[in-house]
């Protein structure tokens, strides 16, 4: 598979108002755009660092992957993304390899990316997402 | 304060010749270097993606910030560090708006890097390093 770089890092928020500030305001870094993903429950809120994104993720529901996160481990570092060239030959290696990945097939998430998620069990302990850029 | 990009993610390892695999191999991204940054009580292992690094981090004492990160939390992703264009004007801008920092002044990362780090509480859980590229 080809890794093009890290497209970004995502970050459990507990509440934007207050968690914010820090990366835009403290850091300075430029937000890029913030967006409801509703089939990953999340709102998310993008600061591009100019190489590499910040997504603040904002639970929309209790039980969403975040909201559970931080009732387990409080806010923080989620997952780290990766670009990649080709989502499906990705899937195929993980596959060969013999990587769980959570799902069988990619899904639509922030910025139009497909995606897929590698389960942490398989990455030491790393949520780890790769992503296509999804031109068409 | 200038940010320039992501530069790493640190992730905690326990094991390299178990963990590292995933990375190289599956993901196929290539290894930058290996270095014992004593200072830290770590041997990182860096590979890089072409865009940001990711850096194993594997603790050579039971008592070092990684050991005891492992012992409380286990692996995973430990810290995010953004490339700055001056450390010490960051410190100055961290410093007037009351964000807290580990130590007062930067110390040597890998790579020779000048590097501080942020304390959770002041963002959102998620521990910053910040780090100036050291070309002197």
């Amino acid at each position: 598979m080809k890794i093009i770089g890290i497209e970004h890092i995502g970050i459990a928020v507990k509440d934007l108002s207050k968690d914010a500030p820090f990366w835009s305001k403290v850091l300075g870094i430029d937000r890029s755009k913030t967006e409801d993903v509703d089939g990953q429950g999340v709102i998310t809120d993008i600061y591009n660092t100019g190489r590499g994104k910040i997504e603040l993720l904002l639970s929309k529901y209790p039980d969403s992957p975040i909201g559970k996160f931080i009732e387990k481990k409080g806010p923080g570092i989620h997952h780290v993304c990766l670009q990649v060239e080709s989502i499906d030959d990705s899937i195929k290696a993980l596959k060969e390899n013999k990587i769980e990945i959570i799902g069988d097939t990619p899904t639509i998430g922030a910025e139009g990316f497909k995606v897929i998620f590698i389960h942490p069990r398989s990455a030491g302990g790393v949520l780890v997402e790769l992503a296509e850029r999804n031109d068409s």
